[in-house]
Parts: structure tokens; sequence; C-alpha cells
């Protein structure tokens, strides 16, 4: 098979496995353990089959301007992908050009070093100090631009908004993208940068706080000469990209605002809970302001516990590499799967 | 700004506008004129809430097994992604990766050499010949790999598949990709040469046949190990693009094949019709296989035609191009917005 030879081959990311059981407590993708908003169900059933054969708008202008609105911008500050994935890509392709290495965390979201390598950008990660946060005079100096989430994943820790500051303002000369898909679930977003730094993306997500993983959409926010550039590059590629529904019912998940307010907070009294209950399990953890906590026990090994849960169908993180070894990664699920999975805990470490 | 000189500057890509006037009549983009099968508001109507929450499959594998159903595949066989272009770009990405120009048409989808400039892969177009077809022998000898449209686009021209397999047989060390988004409109899959041959990817969409524009299905049949190729670079990029809704809508589609070959044959026979009335008003063509026509008139510039259209609210596409600049691509409509168009051609034309 001559053809072969000429094909690029590429070490395929594995994403987190999406088992689908019975019975199963899912605390391993992040995703919202509540449902989106009411009206998303409506919106489903009003939806215009006659709709479905026209190409959607390629510049989801609905539900832009819906974005707009809620975080008080301009509609040309903003840009939706098919999710936050797709938005940093395109983002990487579009403002990592310089031939400089690109920097971001050690210990951060997988996706980083395959986009990087994928695309050809050369990266460069700096350390986390030892309470996992980010030291803002790593990112001082030459590079190709700068990326990092706030909260980080998969630590859950929150940088200041000072913090973020001295970072984007350290580095005029390139873009700087703050990742906050896990902003709202009590951390201080960049937002408010905007109005100082045109070289500043903010990206954020419909899959967690919105609770809409399944329809996949993704938006980054930032002065209008960054969003033109990125939406070039997008049509580049693709111009039809976000379906009609996503449109329709991503606008239905912003204008309900007393929902989404509704379910962060329920995320977060019940993580709240779950940091008392690991705490007194002899678990310690970095103090996550995201949906999931990165937690370490005092005597037992992550990997044993990671498959200890599996068996009882409870299914967590676990990364096999440097420094986060010997952690779990556990997403904030409803009160009763805590409730599970904290008496599963309970017994084994009694036992073990 | 000193960022900017940091960006990546394309030249964007400039798709057909999407106008959306009360009483226009639309045959630019070649959208299928009848809605999605029936069952599809069904679909909508049940879709689960609740599901939207969770990551969708990446796989998306009730889709696949449809298609592979349908087709006569093997699920590995199948390859799904956000619409045609998002599969085409892929297998760019994945199998024209040997550093020698690939070849396509000179006149032919206006996206093939946007993603080759864009993926910095050499092209080279090979002259369509005087009747608009191809000619085999042009592919023939070193090169990257082969794309070309069947039937083309914006001729709507059907190749034979011995035409088709000539090509594919003469390449057997690079991947030849049929791109057969309007297949279904009369002309011959190459589908049947899987069998023979493991270069050989068939691209196909929900966009045109099924009446699916606006959910953005594509997809892509091949070799298991050229499938395996696709989806190790897919996963790479983003492992979630595809959907909930979409994956759900798609089967339904699929499923109803009368529906599938109602709405085909009845495009097909108004393309029957539409060829009559373009003769009588002095119109010539390329015999379309496709639900659309490439006309030209014997008297009348296009350019001029296409003003005069647009003025009427009646939309078609026309390319300030080298050797179709006289040409109009209209899309094939029902039969009451085709006696619309003809009605104004036919008063247009007596007095002009």
């Amino acid at each position: 098979m001559t053809w072969e030879k000429n094909v690029r081959r590429v070490v395929p990311y594995v994403a987190g496995e999406q088992p689908n059981k019975t019975g199963m407590v899912k605390l391993n993708t992040n995703e919202c353990p509540y449902p989106p908003a009411p009206g998303v169900k409506a919106i489903l059933q009003e939806l215009d089959r006659e709709a479905l054969r026209l190409y959607p708008d390629t510049d989801a202008v609905g539900l832009v301007e819906a974005l707009a609105d809620h975080y008080g911008l301009e509609p040309e500050q903003i840009f939706v992908g098919v999710g936050s994935d797709d938005v940093l890509a395109m983002s990487y392709l579009t403002f990592f050009h310089s031939g400089r290495p690109i920097l971001f965390p050690d210990v951060t979201y997988s996706f980083y070093d395959v986009w990087a390598k994928l695309f050809g950008i050369p990266y460069k990660t700096c350390a986390l100090d030892e309470n996992w946060h980010i030291r803002p005079k790593d990112y001082v100096g030459s590079n190709g631009g700068v990326i990092f989430p706030n909260p980080n994943a998969p630590t859950g820790l929150a940088e200041s908004l000072d913090t973020v500051e001295q970072i984007v303002g350290a580095n005029r000369d390139v873009v700087v993208i703050v990742d906050e898909a896990y902003v709202d679930f009590g951390a201080e977003s960049a937002l408010p940068l905007l109005k100082k730094y045109d070289n500043l993306l903010v990206v954020q997500t419909f899959s967690k706080s919105r609770a809409m993983a399944g329809v996949r959409i993704g938006f980054a926010m930032g002065s209008k000469k960054l969003i033109r550039f990125l939406k070039d590059v997008k049509f580049s590629f693709n111009s039809y990209t976000m379906n009609y529904p996503a449109q329709k019912l991503g606008v239905e998940a912003v204008k309900d605002d007393a929902y989404f307010r509704s379910i962060t907070q329920k995320v977060m009294d019940t993580r709240t809970r779950a940091k008392e209950e690991f705490r007194r399990l002899g678990f310690s953890f970095p103090d996550s302001m995201a949906n999931f906590l990165f937690v370490t026990h005092e005597r037992i090994p992550a990997a044993e516990l990671f498959t200890a849960l599996r068996k009882e169908n409870i299914y967590v993180r676990h990364w096999d590499k440097p420094r986060i070894d010997n952690y779990l990664r556990i997403t904030i699920g409803t009160d009763e799967e805590m409730d599970k999975l904290f008496t599963f805990l309970k017994k084994y470490l009694e036992s073990n």
C-alpha cells in the first residue's frame, strides 16, 4: 500500500473515556450535573424542520448578539465556534504565528501542546510553583504568545485579576489567551481587562456552566481587531460550522440568567461540602474554583483509588504524568452522586 | 499595536451570500428546496434536554452505523464531520502530505485551492476539455494526490465510473478523493470501486440531497486504513465536533430512504423541465446531473442577467473568473420558484 507513505501520521489524542452504563457515577469529564435551561426544551420542540434545509448563518448573529448583550460587549468583539476546542485551535492558527515559542504552564489542559505540535508552533512550558500557582515573571520576555486557563485545569486553582493583568501587560507584542472554561464557578473573569488591552483574548464555553457539552458551543471575546483576524482564518477553513439547532439553543441558554446562576451556585455549594468530606477522609487538594477537585490522599496512591472507583462504576480522571500522577480529578456532581462517592471512599479507606 | 505583526493574515473566503428576504427566490447555494424527512421533526421534539449536558459521542456511532447499513459498508469504513467541508479539510491535512503538488480541475469547487494554500500544500490545476469534461490522462504521473467533484461544480457534469476508475487506478501511490456532494441527483457513485482500491476516498454530504444544510453533516467512505488515518488527525484537533442533535437528526434522515428518493426525484424532474425552458429561452449549458444548472445565454452577458435577477429578489451565483464569467449557476428550486425565474427571464429577454 504505497499511498501510506504519503499520509500524515499523528499520535491521536485520547479523550477521557465516555462510559454509558446504567447506575454509573460519571465524574470524569467536568460536565454540569444539571440539565440546561428549561427553555431549551421548548426551543427544541419549536425548531422549524424547514429551516434545517438551509445553510446556517455563518456569523451566528443571533447567538453573537445574545452574548454581546449579556457580557456588555459589541457583537464585533465576539467569535463563536464548535466548542472552545475549536475556538482555541483557530486562535492558535491565527495568533501564534511569530515563529517564537509560545508559553503555557507545565500542568494544564492537555490539548495545549497537542495543537502546538499539530500546527508546528514551538512552545515552552513554565513550571507552576509548589502550590500550583502561575509565576507571572515566567511569562516576561520574548515569546510567541501566552495561553493559560483560569481557573487552571486540572488543579482548579484561580489566579487573581492582578496576576492575569501582569501577564497581559508584559506581552503587548503578542496575543495572550485566557481560557476561562471554568470561570463561572467562582473565579474572576479577565473580561474587564478588555477595555485596556487589545492583545487579550478571553475564551469561554457552554460545555460546563451552561450545561451544554452536547451542543458544542465555545466563544472568544476580545478587541474588534483580534476577532476580525480570527474570523478571517476561520472562514478560510469552513464558513458553516455551527449548526442551526446549536445557534438557537445557545441563545436560550444565555437568556436564562437566573437558571444559570442557580445551577452554578448549586455546584459551588456541593463543592464546599465535598471539600469538607475529602478533608475529613485524609485527602488534600488545591482550593478549586472550578467544577472539579484535584485530590491526593495521604496514604492510598491515586492509581489504586482510580481502579477501585472504576470497579464501583464511579468514573474519575487520572493522568500518568509527572507531578500529577498521585492526584485524581473529580468532577462535582449532584449531591446524590457525591454521596455515593463518599460512601464508597469511606468504606474503602476503612478496609485498606 | 505591535501584536498585529505576529498574526496570520489570510484572504478570507467569501461564501455565497445568504440573503433572507420575504418573497425572495433563493437559487444561489444549491440547497434542497424541500424540507428534510418528516421524522426529523419528531426527533427534534423527542430530543432529551438532559442529554445535552453530556459530551456527544466522539465517534457518532449511531450515525456511522446508520450510514454503514445504508451503503453496505463496515462502520470502520466511515468518517463523519461537520459538513463535507470539514471532512475535506481533514482529508487534505491527512492525505496530501507528500510535498508533491496535488491535482484538481481548473474549473471546480472554490475551496480546493483555498485549503491547499492554507495548509501549504502545493497544487496544480488541470484544464477541463472544451466540453467541461475531465481528461483522465492529465492525472497520470507523479503527484501528491487528486481531488475532483463528481458531478463537478459549478458545471454539474458527471464523469463515468470508467473515468473515475482510470484516475484512481493510475494513482495507487497517493489518495484520490472523489467529492460526491451532488451524486444523488442522477450520477454514478464511485462506491463500488472501494472493493478494489484502498486509496479511494468518497465524500458525501447531507446538505444537498438530504436537505440538511442547517445541520452540518458530511461523511467520507473508504478503506479501513484510510479512515483510521483520518480519524487520528481529526481527534488530534478536536474530539467533540458533531453535536448531539446533529447525530440524532442524521440517523433519521438516512433511515427514511423512501422520502429521500422522492425529493431527489422531484428535483430531477424539475431539472428536466428547467433544461427545456432554458433551451427555449436561448440558454445553453452542460448536461447537469446535479441540483443546479450552469447556464450561458446566446446574447445577454451573465453579469447583466445576474444583476437583473438580483433586483427581482432572485438570487443565483456568478463568478468573475476565467472561463466561467459568462455563466450563471442556478440551483434547481421548487416548480413554483422555477416558474418565477422563467417568467422574469422571458419578460427580460423580450425587452432587452
